[in-house]
This record gives C-alpha cells, structure tokens and sequence, in this order.
C-alpha cells in the first residue's frame, strides 16, 4: 500500500475515528485504525464493537491495499511530523506490514497489522431513517446529555430516547432524580421510531458534528442498530435493548407557583453557592419564593451563603429544597435569557419548561429540616 | 474589621499570596491567609514556614483589625462573588472572627480564625542586596530551572545557586545529568555573594514576576534568607545550607567537534522522535554528525524515527546518544535562533552555549550499542 495525503486532511480524519477507538481492551486488534485504500477511496475506521466510526479522507492512492495501524502512535506521529499543515505525508507498507510514514526531513517505521483482521462495521440496511441539521442534533444531544445515569447499574439510564412520531423527534434522558426532554419539529414526516441510543455513542457524534445549521445528518435506524451519515463520515451503533420508561405519567401541567426569573442571574447564583460544597457533600440549595422575590440560601460546614434575586411570580408562596447542580445543569443546558419554573409543593417535581414544551426539565426536589433554615 | 475592595485588585492579591499557602500542613493555621488592616494599610499574607509571601492590596479600611481566612474557600468566593471585575466585595469580621464577604445581592457567611495565631515573615535586615529587572530574573530562573533535581534526596540539588561577583550575578543549577549556567551582567557592583535558593521558592517567584523590563526586583540576602521585593510584594525564603557543587571543574573549552544548527529545526525534530517513547523508557537519541550533516536516530519497541537536518560542522565527525529530554530541556530555554553545540568525544559532556557564554548548558551522553544504529 502507498498513500499520500495533506497532513491536515489525515489528521482530522484521525481525530474523527480515534472517539470509536477502546482505551483498554482485550482485542489488541481493536487498539488500531484501520487505514482501507483498497477501492477508490481511502476510509479510515475506528471500532470497539459497540460503536463504529468509519471516515473518508482526501489523499492519494499510489498503490492500493489496507492495513492497522497503532491508532496512538499513528495519530501522535501525523500530528507531530510537521508543522505546516498542508505538509505531504506519505504512508507505505509491505507485504508484512512494516509501515514507513515520511514527511519532510522525518522518516518513521512502525509494525502494522493485517487490515483483515479488523472487525468491519455492522451492515445497516437504510430504510427507516429521519433527517435533520447537524445544529439541531448537536444541540439536542447537548441539552439531554447531562441527566443520563453515569454509572451501569441501570443500562437503560445510560441512554437516551429517540422517539420519531409524524413530525416530531423527542429526546429524553433521565437518571431517577430528574428528566430532561426536548422536541424537535422536522420537516417531514417518518414512520414511527423509538429507540435507546447509548450515551456514550451520542457523546461521541455531538463531538464529531460541525454543529453547522446548512449541513445535515440523516440517522438511520435497524433492529439493533443506529447509523449517522454525515459529512464523509458514518457512525454506526448498537442500540440498548428494552422498553424505556414511561415518562408521560411522571408529567403534570399542574402548578400552584409559577415564577419568571432572569437564567444567568440565578445561574451564577446557584453557582456561587456550590463554593460551600465538596464533592459528595450533599447540602440543599433552599429556594424561598415570596411575593416577588426569591431568597437562596445553602449551609454546609464551611459557611452559609445567602442571595436575593427578583421574580415574577403566580401563585402561592412556596419553600423547596434542591441538589444544586440539578439546576445548574438545566440552565447551562437552556438557551433563553427568561426561563419559567412551575412547582406544586415542596414533595413534588419542580418543571422548568418553555410555553411551547420545546424543552422540558423535570427536577425532583430534596427534604430539608425547615427548622434549621 | 471592616474592609471595602474592588474584586479585582483583591483577587490578584489573593492569587500572588495563595502560592505560598500549603496544600497540605499539620499546622491548619497555615492553611489560611492572613488580612492585616491594622495599619494604615491592607497586608495579604501566606506563610508555609519555609517561603512566605506578603503582598499590599488597595482598599478602604472602615474599621481596623486582621483576621486568617482559610485561603481555598476566600480564594474561591472572591473570585467567584461577581462576574463584574470591578464590583466592590466588603470583608467584615467580628470579635468571635465570624466573617461575612458581601458583593452585590450575595452574602457568604464562613469562621475565620484571630490574625495573631498566624505565623509571621521573619525580619530580614536589609543591607546585602542586588537589583535587576522583573523580565531578566524570570528568564534567568526559566531557562535554569529545569535541571534542577526533582527529588529531595540531595538537599543541594534541589536549589539553585546565586552567585554575586562584582557585576555579575551567575545562577547554576545541575541534577547529576547535566548543567544551566546564566550569567547575567548587573548594571553595579555589588559585595559577593553565594547561596543556594530552594527551587520552589524560584519557580513561584517566576510566576508572580511580570516579566516587565521596565519594573525592578530587590533582591535581600542574610545568612539564612533571601528575600524578593517588587511592586507591592515580598517574598520571603529561607536558604538551603550547605557548600554548593564546585562545577568550574567540569567546564572545559576544549572540543574536536563544533556545530552549527537552526535551534527550532532541531528541537523539533527530537521532539517528533519522543512521540516513540513511553515515561520512563530509557532510549537514547543517537545523532551522527558527518561532513555538514546531522542524522538523527531512536529505536524503541513502537518502532524507529530517522531524521537528516543540515548542519555547519568544524572538527571530527562523530557519533554520540543523549537523553532526548535533557536536550529539549535545554533548547527550549534558549532563546537563539542559530545555536553552538561543542563535543569532545561520546562519553564527554556537550557544550550548548553562546560566543558569551551568557549561557552554558551542559549535557552528559548516555552509552549506546553502535552495533545495533
């Protein structure tokens, strides 16, 4: 095999395969990138058998053939080789897979392996599928992401519900304490879909995306797997199996308090008061909305940190307690400058929604001694 | 006590105090920092026994008093209270040194402890002193620094040497590999002087200097201190004891083999080649110097680099490994685009220096097998 490419091209290419690539695994085979110039293109891959990510790149077929290559040394030694980044980088290898990277003044030769021992990528029959903009699905993976479980205990709290119904793409994640959903209209319409796609997958894709508003995905769905397309890269996944929760009872348009509050004031207020908190510690935000202002307050063994902020308010006075970082993982997540929270009473969900229910975050609240506030 | 600052002139005076804080002690008190306002003047000070730092901050005193404030949890409120650089945080304290830190709608509650507890700097009589320029003493202590030795089983080694001769202040550091040497000239002549500074107290100093060419430091010496003054801040360490290394022994201007070389073209160069090289993997660069032509070689179980760089040789060709890392220690420090590197034979020190011997870096070579380059 005999490539050339511009330093640029490879490594981007790299970059984008190396999210598929295993830190640890049993499969040494697994540890490499396999580098597939056989046909008329040259695309990379990257695959932990859970996740696959398999990517084209611009370069220079002088003799064809594939091969697997040590997916950290070959993408330290691409990255470093030069400085200019439209430096030529050459790649040959022979019949037993000593492989010379030359670039400039550098020659490297590193032992490769046969590209027939990597494990290709699932065949995803591309029938069932949606489209939308890579901003959207960016977005929409970042503002749900945070609310999966991050422990396996539960595999189904590791994913998040992709949900297609006419029109309409629902996300939901949630981890026993909190769910976060948005809605996306599309501009067409699917048959039906409802699938659990692992977070980590998910991760991954939101990192790869342009988050380009011109540029669109099409995600497509089989049995057991889901596929993005996107630029000259294909994801491809194994989806999580079960039935996911029922969310739609947990959701209640009731209030008996609804405030109007300014995001980044109470963002940077909430923030602030994590000062007092430790990792593990697990001390209340106590949120007391009268009339129309909001006192926060929060002890812990370091101190006390008291706030008011302005609101506007419906309904009646209420006292209720948080796990801090709930909120802030919400607001970070949500993009207006006035947001609304609705609660019931302090035993009860607090919703914090926009009118249209383009996002909705369901915060369960936390007991507090009222005595000691 | 009762103290009005504006955010900013306070958290850079926390921030220059905090580097002498320790992370962890046995005495907690060090743990804090210390707010001096019962003078007409507003103290910071952080002490961990062997370096102590006291800077003056800006700021209003409406009630006289000191108070020692555990230095993570002031460090974080007040760089943390407001977004605005220019808001104005109060400090209050009362007798039993309950303190409340106010800025804008939030107050944050936390127990101080009495000032008096707190360890002060100790009293440096100030007649043994140099001055040089904030720019020249950060260079000075960047470009030797790094060869000092990392761990304390020789005390000596752990310092750096300042030595004061007339004009000239040279500053030495080794770790039993190789050694920096810089000498700078002063601009008068000063009494002799000959103490070997704790690295630590180098390496903080450097980070608070400004680097200003404009801005001056005084540098105090007594028999078991040193101390650093500029802009509003003192540094205050103690020395290390004992007679440092006799290295005029080691320096020889003798060589058979002088070259030439683009200093960025070579370091980066050795630097590609360590991409081939885990921590503590112990692989020489091997570099073959023939006619007006460097080569550059390293084997490592990942594979092998080779890499040519043109040369300007005077003398004999020769062969001979280094370290890599002693070299780029020592290339990153210089600031010459063009650099001299002096050879004697593969088992002598290297010379990396300039006409002026401003600096001298001292390199010794490791074995290699010339059977298997």
């Amino acid at each position: 095999m005999k490539l050339r490419f511009q330093k640029d091209a490879l490594v981007n290419g790299i970059n984008i395969v190396l999210k598929a690539v295993p830190s640890k695994t049993t499969m040494s085979i697994l540890e490499c990138i396999l580098i597939d110039a056989s046909g008329s293109e040259i695309k990379l891959t990257g695959n932990d058998m859970e996740l696959g990510i398999e990517t084209k790149v611009a370069g220079e077929i002088l003799e064809h053939g594939k091969i697997a290559l040590d997916a950290k040394l070959f993408s330290e030694i691409t990255r470093r080789v030069s400085s200019e980044s439209s430096a030529v980088v050459s790649i040959e290898s022979d019949e037993r897979f000593n492989t010379t990277i030359r670039c400039e003044n550098s020659v490297f030769n590193i032992q490769g392996r046969d590209g027939e021992e990597f494990a290709y990528l699932p065949y995803i029959e591309r029938d069932k599928y949606i489209c939308l903009s890579q901003f959207t699905l960016k977005e929409v993976i970042q503002q749900t992401i945070f609310s999966i479980s991050p422990n396996d205990s539960n595999k189904m709290m590791s994913g998040e519900l992709f949900e297609v119904n006419e029109n309409q793409l629902q996300v939901v994640s949630l981890d026993g304490h909190r769910i976060s959903i948005r809605k996306v209209r599309l501009k067409d319409h699917y048959d039906d879909i409802k699938v659990i796609v692992p977070g980590k997958t998910l991760g991954e894709v939101s990192k790869i995306l342009s988050g380009d508003n011109e540029k669109e995905v099409l995600i497509y769905f089989s049995a057991n797997h889901i596929l993005f397309e996107f630029d000259n890269t294909i994801v491809v996944s194994r989806l999580i199996e079960g039935e996911y929760f029922r969310i739609s009872q947990m959701l209640s348009s009731d209030y008996e308090t609804k405030i109007s509050i300014n995001k980044k004031e109470f963002l940077d207020c909430i923030e602030r008061a994590t000062i007092l908190i430790r990792e593990n510690d697990k001390k209340p935000l106590i949120i007391n909305i009268t009339d129309n202002s909001m006192q926060l307050k929060l002890n812990s063994s370091f101190g006390s940190m008291n706030a008011d902020l302005l609101i506007h308010k419906n309904g009646k006075d209420i006292m209720i307690g948080f796990n801090p970082k709930f909120l802030i993982d919400a607001l970070r997540a949500i993009d207006d400058e006035e947001i609304n929270l609705y609660m019931m009473n302090p035993k009860s969900p607090c919703f914090i929604k926009d009118d249209e229910e383009n996002y909705i975050y369901l915060i369960l609240p936390v007991n507090f001694n009222a005595a000691s506030v």
